[in-house]
């Protein structure tokens, strides 16, 4: 039975009538694939996916294709079969954040790179080279708007991060958090995302435009440990012999607001 | 007596009735201060700098200002007075490289965004994260225009690169250069950059746009130590707490360039 995941905290909804991803008991996640290029490149980027063992982990894994019935009740429909990120959780803190200071590419169409131009401009994406996109935190019910994450500015992101490592953050006001998981949830994330930045600083294969580092973790004592994974690959191109500046300068500048808030612990 | 720098790869030139810079005889270089919010932004920059100990000597020595007449003859013009760093060398081989995927930042104006932008889209800066704006070998005459430098392809990138650490360039469509410069030029440029990218992940201060790395050196047997500078801070904005993601993506892209390099002389 193919329900609406609980805990989706960025992309289309799959509910009132649109078209949207879902998840089955067995832990896959079903994401429609979309009619288009972007479609067919997130398809063929799993597909052909060559990364070292070491960065596999950082990808959900792929399970293939499936055809089943679109949440927008348009009928059957060919959905990507992925990993449930979400579905070992029992009260997750999903947070996702969205790479680089620029969406676009040369090849996208001009409306669609006017189009991204003017969001990165008046989101955090420009300014700080990334964007949090979403934030649910099921133990304490904080789920900010994404406007309000999407705009925020650097003292606002550092207010932000340190809430969702936080047990008392139902106050959206609250500018102290408690940070009683930094040191073991946002250590763990930092440590992951230099072992990705290394790989960034020498992949030319993929540039990843529009992708999200995804992170997700249990407030629950002895079980902290964070998932990290990159999610969203529609807008990958082939990087042809050129690093992916974009993205390593956006996970960069995401890396040293999690050193601050570190480096703040110890002081 | 003032003159016109011989070995200028990049920028106006101050020849033919234009406003450029001139060097004197003892070493200074006089760039003229632009009229608006870049010559004082670039003055005040100098003034100001605070950098760590060993991020310090990437920075031209500022000896202040002096009125002096303009190159295009319209008088007394105030020049900002810096080292000149070409004057140490006989036949210097000058490589000018504009760092980042972006040299325009959300407090310019429309006009000059949209300009920037077109000239990012149209040469090597947006694919690869920095453009070559000029060369000039004095030991083989050889120096592309920079039309042709600022829209390589990564390919002519990489041949480039090695043309400007050969013995024997002399022939514009060499396509396989000697590389006998490559190891000492290239390894020490490599090693500059990578301390100078180590600062660029952790700091928040300035942020640089149109910015360059410099590259000097002569191909002189035993004295090939090359020079790496920065130059060129007349649009560099206050980081507000967020590190310089443009100009560091760009780096990292460029020092991959050195690497790759590097790493054929050994296979």
């Amino acid at each position: 039975m193919l329900k609406v995941p609980q805990h989706q905290v960025a992309g289309h909804m799959a509910k009132n009538g649109v078209l949207g991803p879902l998840v089955d008991d067995s832990g896959k996640f079903y994401k429609p694939l979309q009619d288009n290029d972007r479609g067919s490149a997130e398809l063929s980027f799993y597909t052909s996916l060559t990364v070292p063992p070491s960065i596999r982990p950082f990808f959900p894994t792929f399970h293939g294709t499936a055809v089943v019935p679109a949440s927008d009740g348009s009928g059957p429909h060919t959905h990507l079969l992925l990993q449930d990120l979400i579905s070992p959780y029992t009260k997750p803190s999903v947070m996702d954040v969205k790479i680089g200071s620029r969406t676009w590419h040369l090849g996208h169409s001009e409306d669609y790179i006017a189009k991204c131009l003017n969001k990165d401009r008046t989101t955090s994406t420009v300014p700080l080279g990334f964007r949090i996109t979403g934030i649910k935190d099921s133990f304490s019910s904080w789920e900010p708007s994404r406007t309000f994450l999407q705009t925020l500015s650097a003292e606002g992101v550092a207010v932000v991060l340190r809430k969702f490592v936080s047990s008392s953050n139902s106050d959206n006001s609250q500018s102290d958090p408690d940070c009683d998981f930094a040191a073991e949830v946002l250590g763990a994330v930092f440590e992951r995302l230099v072992e990705l930045k290394a790989w960034f600083e020498v992949q030319t294969l993929y540039h990843f435009y529009s992708c999200s580092v995804l992170v997700v973790y249990e407030k629950e004592k002895g079980n902290t440990k964070p998932l990290v994974k990159l999610v969203d690959f529609a807008h990958v191109v082939s990087g042809n012999g050129v690093i992916d500046h974009n993205f390593l300068g956006g996970l960069c500048s995401f890396i040293n607001f999690i050193r601050d808030i570190l480096q703040a612990l110890h002081h």
